[in-house]
């Protein structure tokens, strides 16, 4: 298949999202919200990969929403027609259209690495922070630009850095505007690491990756769901929700192959995970 | 279009949509499943209608799950060859699909009223839970059938049975696996109103549709989102919620159409609300 | 203090607060709104009771808000020179205004009881849904009113009703905005009691407050706490918050005075609870 | 074994809990409150039945607490020379423990059936509002006690009751400690069943733990452990966790012998649950 | 107006209230607890400024609670003729009052900066935690005083600093009553930024407080908004608020202005957000 | 008593709780789980200390589970002749069993701090984290050991992790299995100090443990619930449970020990909490 905006490539169990559209600043056109879920959940859908990198190309990682997209006529800047409650009410659900754009990584059962440079303005601190792991070259900086628009982020900057990184710096970014650069991201625990150059970067993201497509896709996926559930909820919540799940996914299958590669001197050959239906 | 499980109407904003399966009792078969949330989304998303009756033919309601679904591979009954925790880890996807089956009635737009004969078995209690309303007649039944045949049930009869009819009566349907009659489904509140015949009871619930149709389907919309929301959130909560969303949806036109449509007296005349869009 | 809408009257530990507009059917005009709260609230911390009767007079309890609130700038109906997304958030503190007007009977710490007569209309089932108890004569109704206007009800009417009946009635109500009759209420749960006169009603209902007012004032407000956590909270959270409570609240005094009352033959004569302070 | 304040039987999978100090109105002396977990505990744990039946005897049910209880140092009636901040502490430790003896009946994993005659006061509204059916002789009265005494009841009946009957019932009830008779609780869904005699309720009871001692165990402990979970959690959350629940739990194994036995035109024989372990 | 414990200074669309006893360390008296929420209410509900900043004199913010408070009847030192149960509850009111005035700070629709020099100790941590950000002078401490002086911290320093700092941090602090320092501080996310001098900090926090104020003041409110939802809230309850909060707030004038000035190589002028009401 | 796991030494109000099986790196033998929650709870209940510090000995504070715990019949490794849904029921009940072995800490009424050098694994990382305070030697790590043996952590780490260090870095760490070094530990928040040498640690955390038995010991215990209860619960919530608490538990008492211990120039000497009881 090919897309609008990015290009895909599965390698040795790890999908690679690339943004391909340098030129324009990676910017989110339609076509980019469209396919980014497409791409992400048939990967997820059919367990084609055990992890997806997501980077981009040229100078920035992208500057987010496209101008364009506000032109669509539920976007809520035009007017229209439309009796304005229902065209509320119908912009409400397109804003619940570009959060589900995001929700496919957060919802994917493998994990989904990041790799960041320049900017990463607007829509894609939406897009990152709904993304597993991010990682950074030393130039990159993120910038919650909806407030030098004058409009509040709502695609799920909020719901999402809250826990990701501290509430004093978050305030800070949310109402300045300001841009945070890697080293500081780093600091404050939204980026795992920083790196010096792009290419050092993705070398070392994609092994990270590889080191991850290497365990139990079952025990991966696993975790996932799991750090996902105690994100939101209560302590004794999550303890009783993984003694449950495990009734079910924890079986001596693939730790007697950690331990049978680990006596032959080999690395662990682990089965995938099954293919989602798209129907009964 | 045309279904296997299901003959749909609609005229005067009211979708009618009918089990047509009498000679086998209404068995939820695997098309059951699939048609089921295409009708009801396709209603939906286009705001086909602004009411959805669900009815039934024959002597009974439905009999629940046909057995045959128990034989896809994913249904945790035949043994396969995969790996039993990724077996697992996909039937846990299959029960998650059935029950998306029924959470379209949940999450449609505009209310769910269901006209219940005879018997309403296993998978019917699940589905007539999640609609708004159920009328029956006086020869109707509801039996948590899942017991009977050893199993717990695992399609949302328990989550929303606990929303809508008292414990003490609950736990002992379920644990005896007995037959509740319409006129006790009345007195503990699961139905609304009881009738001599089928014919009466179609009659009586397409008036109620009709009533509800001739409403503001944006305020209709709203009311069901706010019960919903109210249902699963605190007293302080759903308040802040609800505040919140007639910032947006809440405008004098529809008022005033009411008013003017008094003074003159003729009915008021709304206009529908917007479709959903599939796509960004 | 003299009041536009309501009669106060307090006697042995009671206090009657009286709608007395019935000219007007008792709608909730501006003066309505504020009155409200500043009666309870004065009554609640300063102590004055140890249960509230509200009743009303007239016809009908009350025929919801007059249509003369809707005129307020804030009030979302007229159009304004405010630009619009300021105005709308200005809207969300009207109505959460509105809503406050109500939280002060859920916030009394003394029982509040309602009297209902005639019709009990829009607003009017926000108020009572507030209440802690709610009796009726035979002729008295309830109406959703706000959808057969072409609204969303949004004082309180959807979180509150949601505990209190069943979810079936509730929708119904709501969708159609039909009246639900005080024999149909007491059925379902609404409404405690039905009489047949409104001297029948009013004798019987300020019977069932000096019952409370009798009964020891610190223990009836923390009963009250008690179940106003629970209707919130998961059922451990509600007992660990009652034994937290108890460790302050609980003291042998009350107990002690129960059992010497009844030793002596007496009513048991129990301390008030103490006022609230407005400032530090 | 032999208890001051029980008899215990168990035949048929079902165990039969008596209380037995008819003479002192089954008060709830220090024994019962240790006793009482003990027995449900060793059922539960060692899996010794598939239902319990907790029954009385006597003209009443039980009178509730026995005051000798309140003696405890830790009551909190009684001054002490600790100091009081730690004796408040010690108190909740207290209140918590009185609070475990009635968990052990919504932590077994089977279900508990509780009949009822003549009073149910005080403590006993805790102990049977923990219970999952409750039923009745015609001569049953409920009393929520502790108001008539000076206290706020604190052993589990306002987290539990809130979910079992109306608010408004609940509240009256609460506030003025008027006594419920059993077919007004029967009425508002506290009582399943009302009987005219204590042998009549007995037999009925009886008969109905013998009808879910005679399903799968395992499909009638999902089922109880579905409902104490819904009932505390958003539908979205129970959903989710029964898909989860069964990928361990759902297998064809009592489902076959369901139909093999059926066909056979014999009851299914469903093996036990597994006793849960002491220590590891 | 004037003030006991501040003085208020409001320019530029920036409120700064500064603590003015700092001969006294700034303590915290009654007058403190009255005039910091009369002062804070009053910017927030009449819009008179889109930022707060708060600093204070002398070489320490705020060495907290003032002993004299104690001596208040209420405070629960003193022993008072009033029935112990009812002293407590109103103890309960008390500290609720106090914790009320730091809530002001939360509540408030534009954001607080604080600028602290010196110790910020007992219930300075209460209060500054409050605050949107936090900055201080290299010799400024934090001390979680109360364990010191024997009682648990209780005006919301855990439920705000749990959401501030890591856990561990936050227990050693707690248990031991140890002295944060500055540099710490700022490692672990509770102050934003360390400065040489507190004119230096001052200087640069009114340059944020500036900057935050030349942005939309509505898009500045809804994202402080966001934030304390998505704080409190699961990240799917938070996305769906975000989106229905949009619906009402967002329009294309903030917008349209962004751009225009940007393109006029201006600053953007917005429109201030309403006054709150405080009556109907 | 003694242990086959464990040394336990308490003096100076401090419990010191030590691995001893340095020889197996203290592998958590089917032992371990049974002793480590009887030694806690039996200081817990028993008052018998007011702190505890964890340590162990040898080259690694722990391997984490001993391979020898899977073969227990329940552990869901091995097959057996149980039908299969019972056996996996009996797998959840000891997934929790494990689990409460390391609640204890959580629920132990005086903090618990842990000294950790070499690895901590496993296991170690279930129990480390369910620790108030963790510190470390420079030569220590930590390792989700879980998924390089192919299953998914789930005797606590997820939910407990989830609120120690931010998320970025938990899932790195989860989904590849790599060793988090002490400095870095440190960085993200995870242990609060790294020491040069095990005997400098052990030195520092000792004083750490004194300086908090030092303190009044009711209202670090106060701390710790706040804390705990903060972490699972919103603001609101968290402000409410808190003033309730301080009802019962806030007393003069031991702030009056503490200002006179300070002009007599002495430490404070406060009063210990009292045992809970085992039976009523």
């Amino acid at each position: 298949m090919t897309y609008t905006c990015f290009d895909v490539d599965i390698a040795d169990h790890v999908a690679h999202i690339q943004l391909k559209r340098p030129e324009k600043y990676n910017s989110m056109i339609r076509e980019f919200w469209n396919e980014l879920p497409e791409i992400v959940n048939d990967i997820n859908e059919n367990a084609k990969a055990r992890a997806i990198v997501i980077s981009s190309t040229g100078k920035h990682f992208s500057s987010g929403m496209d101008l364009s997209v506000f032109t669509d006529p539920n976007a809520g800047v035009a007017e229209t027609e439309v009796e304005r409650g229902r065209q509320r009410h119908a912009f409400r659900d397109w804003v619940k259209r570009l959060q589900g754009t995001f929700n496919c990584l957060d919802d994917a059962r493998m994990p989904t690495l990041v790799a960041i440079q320049g900017g990463c303005i607007g829509g894609a601190v939406d897009m990152t922070s709904a993304c597993d792991m991010r990682y950074a070259t030393e130039d990159a900086f993120f910038c919650i630009q909806e407030i030098n628009i004058g409009m509040t982020a709502d695609v799920g900057t909020f719901p999402r850095l809250c826990h990701l990184i501290p509430q004093g710096a978050l305030r800070e970014l949310s109402y300045t505007g300001r841009r945070l650069p890697a080293a500081q991201a780093k600091e404050i625990g939204l980026v795992n690491e920083v790196y010096d150059s792009h290419e050092e970067m993705l070398t070392a993201v994609m092994e990270t990756a590889k080191e991850i497509a290497a365990n139990s896709p079952l025990a991966v996926a696993g975790s996932k769901v799991m750090i996902n559930y105690a994100r939101d909820h209560s302590i004794a919540d999550a303890l009783d929700y993984i003694a449950t799940w495990q009734t079910g996914m924890f079986t001596p299958a693939d730790m007697m192959e950690a331990f049978t590669a680990k006596g032959e001197k080999r690395a662990a050959d682990y089965d995938d995970i099954q293919p989602l239906r798209q129907k009964m």
